[in-house]
């Protein structure tokens, strides 16, 4: 098939790669050209805007970091709005406000485009592997075009109903839940380092008891190995923590948990740790608890 | 073995049985006689008092539902303290507080007597089955000596350490972490409820993507069922929450989601909630959000 | 003087009645034109457009709902920006972002116009009465020219800086203040009235001891005798507070406090509370307490 | 009148030397015995007891830290119980637990004593000047016999009913007013520094305007001054704090701010501030915003 691409962070890279591996004709762009090389190497063509990317697509994937983003590539005066042909589909996989979504939405339909939300659940090297959770939403029709992007980057397609948007209140939710996780085992392993408990025990403990998920085992192991180096950014989570208070305000849904998280991302903000694996707040409550 | 068992709750007389199932000789003693029956059909003696129930056994097990009741069975003059034979070991599986178990381990030592610390995870039904989480702290030598009992009941022994409290800060981490999920889901599925979002489909995506552990599945699934008629009461969550945030207290640990969780179990215990399923707390996110 | 009056709400109208009485000669404008009519009755001139009734002023007032009341009567192609003569001075008595005053002052400043952030603490009766606390940033000398409105208006002039957004900055904190001291009254007054302790001695006791202020005297009175119908409504407070933690976030400050109250305007909000004074939100405390 | 007076702490002390002052006949007693030679020399008696300080006394007045040291001296076998003469009146002015003060008036009645429970509101130069608020709880006419003391102590006494414990209740509440109102300051001064707004100008604003009391002057003084050397101990507030959420947990009262402002001391005692004075809460809202 004949796809754009739009986006080369590392979770659009990755996506890339492995739609080109599957065979796919591949039209790429990204805001600095350094990034698109490695797709050039690989056979994809490179773009020189976001429109060019989509114009000659079938379906244009989209894959950026955060609202302002997306609605530059999208909606801008060479986004893929412009430049995409009628009834062909843009599929956006960025983890953004339901406001925008909507927005964006709107302007396909109002050019006979068709349009899919479709935020992933996954790291680069599940995206790499063709591992990725999707939480899909459009129409059943534009669904089952996107299918077959859908069948190489993901190991599983959640399909959340015919409005773009609830894709991305689903996404939001999941965020929400990993990062209120991480407070869980900040508090929890903050207790039991201070009561005399090694750490590692309780973590063993949880882990093969009631609490297996990977959400437990992923974020709690880091947080056991205070490993908070490398990773997706405190300034990412402090920004999904936003979005998802924002559709809570929305809707007038009180979310205190949620409120609780923004709190934390903020104070790792302004103690400078903006670049962090977000697993970093976890230290918080250690510091609070007189811990090193 | 000749055992005694002092409480048949619904854990205690499920554990019993399984006890006498396997086997051993028990010797048992509950505050109302008639939760004796069962057992006494099945072949145990019955005890008058907690001492007696401890005189004759090489290991005593208890589980009572609080401090008050575990102090009153342990410590009292007819406790189980005052009837063990020196060199005999009890096995305290209760959830109680950290300050109770060092005065219990402390009445113990001073008669010569050993003492485990070992609260579990799971409900009756898993008890009857014998596939408990046993959390275990102890002398090393009192640990093997119990390990039968272990065995019968348990489907994973997790050891932490050589001082008996260690086992019930570990499980109060462990019912804050339900606890703390149960508000996770219930925040959750109160903005996704307001977007649009069918709960069932969230459900599912939370379930079979990242958040697949047990206490996703099975407190995921009461909530959006919906069900808080049977299980544990309100009552023993609020008792837990407390005895968590007491632990934080001694240790000068905040715990700023633990007291969120103990708000709503004060409300849940405001309204009338008290015998209901802990899980119920989960109304009070919709509620404030306009649902009914 | 000649003075433009834009937006006569309750606080807007009383503002600019009083300038009239103090011989001013004022050319207004309301969005809705009805609510021209005592003004007119009194003396004024009616505009048809913010840009109008600016045209021929020294000093323009505004006074309006929010943000996007404020954008639309100043920015807009018939607004203040587009009407005020180069030198003539714009004051902004609204309580509104941060964000939007920057952007308003530079507006004024590309056009050679002067500005000062001018809100104001106190509900119309202090404003007819020459009563409100004004809040006053901005250059020195637009200050001083601005000093014979705020001289009728207002009982006390607090220049904060030469920044106009800081005086948004203080009022939005001076709001905050208000909101949090309620929650601390429906704590308060939650726990001792089912504690078995009057109300209504509390009050006394609290407001003729330590807690004298307008804001204890006041706040307080009203959720002794929960009259919650008439006032400043409940999307005022909400709006407000998420201006103040938009403030928090975009200086990453946590504000744990006015999370909570956040979440209150939420819930009041979601049950359908939006036009209720916004003590209204006392009521949450005493129904989580299980009191009617 | 002859009087006794049991605990010699700077409240303590303050208050017997103005009840001396006043031509009273004072028996004083103080767990460690140098604290009350300035009383001797000014003409008191000491007693090696608190039940002697009581025998002879028409009234004893206690004052001490907490709960455990009004339980050592009004309820042991030396204590004010024990040694009050028959239809003899006991004044307790310490801040502690409702339970505890139910459980001392039980005691007394048991005994034929009387007893009103009577905490104040007042550093201790106030105690020395006779300006104590006094929060009184008890029989009327105990309340009727205590007036002279009352009289030379305080400049205003609150009467809040029959139950002794109510007047804890009162003043439990006015400590966590005072608290909460600490964290309003923190977060504001946090915020508006971080926004470039002088604090001292806020300070002004805020306390010239709506925000007048003696508990926005005082704490705020300090905060702003950021003099949390002297004064009350963080152990103190810590204490209150706790005794107030007991109070919410007996009554089923959920108590979000007060939560808030539990782990604000919990945090400051793991930073080993036990002993600075409690506004020293202040810093953590400022450091949690990256402030110095």
């Amino acid at each position: 098939m004949r796809l754009g691409f739009v986006g080369l962070g590392p979770m659009g890279a990755a996506m890339a790669h492995r739609l080109i591996g599957a065979g796919h004709a591949l039209t790429v762009w990204n805001r600095t050209q350094d990034k698109t090389r490695p797709l050039a190497e690989a056979g994809a063509r490179v773009a020189d805007t976001p429109a060019e990317a989509a114009s000659a697509a079938e379906i244009v994937v989209s894959s950026v970091a955060n609202d302002a983003a997306l609605e530059a590539v999208t909606m801008g005066p060479d986004g893929v709005v412009a430049g995409l042909a009628e009834g062909a589909l843009h599929v956006s996989a960025s983890t953004v406000s339901m406001a925008l979504v909507k927005k964006i939405a709107s302007a396909h339909a109002a050019r006979g485009q068709d349009f899919v939300s479709a935020p992933v659940l996954g790291r680069p090297p599940a995206a790499e592997a063709g591992k990725l959770f999707i939480m899909a939403a459009g129409d059943a029709s534009a669904l089952v075009r996107a299918a077959p992007v859908f069948d190489v980057i993901g190991q599983r397609i959640f399909v959340l109903g015919a409005q773009p948007a609830l894709a991305n209140l689903a996404k939001l939710a999941c965020n929400f839940l990993i990062f209120s996780t991480i407070e869980q085992f900040s508090e929890v392993f903050a207790l039991v380092e201070k009561g005399g408990l090694d750490r590692a025990k309780i973590f063993e403990l949880l882990t093969e008891s009631f609490f297996t998920a990977p959400v437990h085992k992923n974020y709690g192991r880091q947080i056991l190995d205070r490993s908070y180096e490398a990773g997706v950014k405190v300034t990412l989570g402090a920004k999904d923590t936003k979005l998802f208070l924002e559709a809570g305000e929305a809707l007038c849904v009180p979310l205190p948990m949620a409120s609780l998280i923004r709190d934390r991302f903020l104070a790792a903000l302004a103690r400078g740790e903006a670049d962090m694996d977000f697993t970093v707040i976890a230290r918080q409550a250690a510091e609070q608890a007189g811990l090193a």
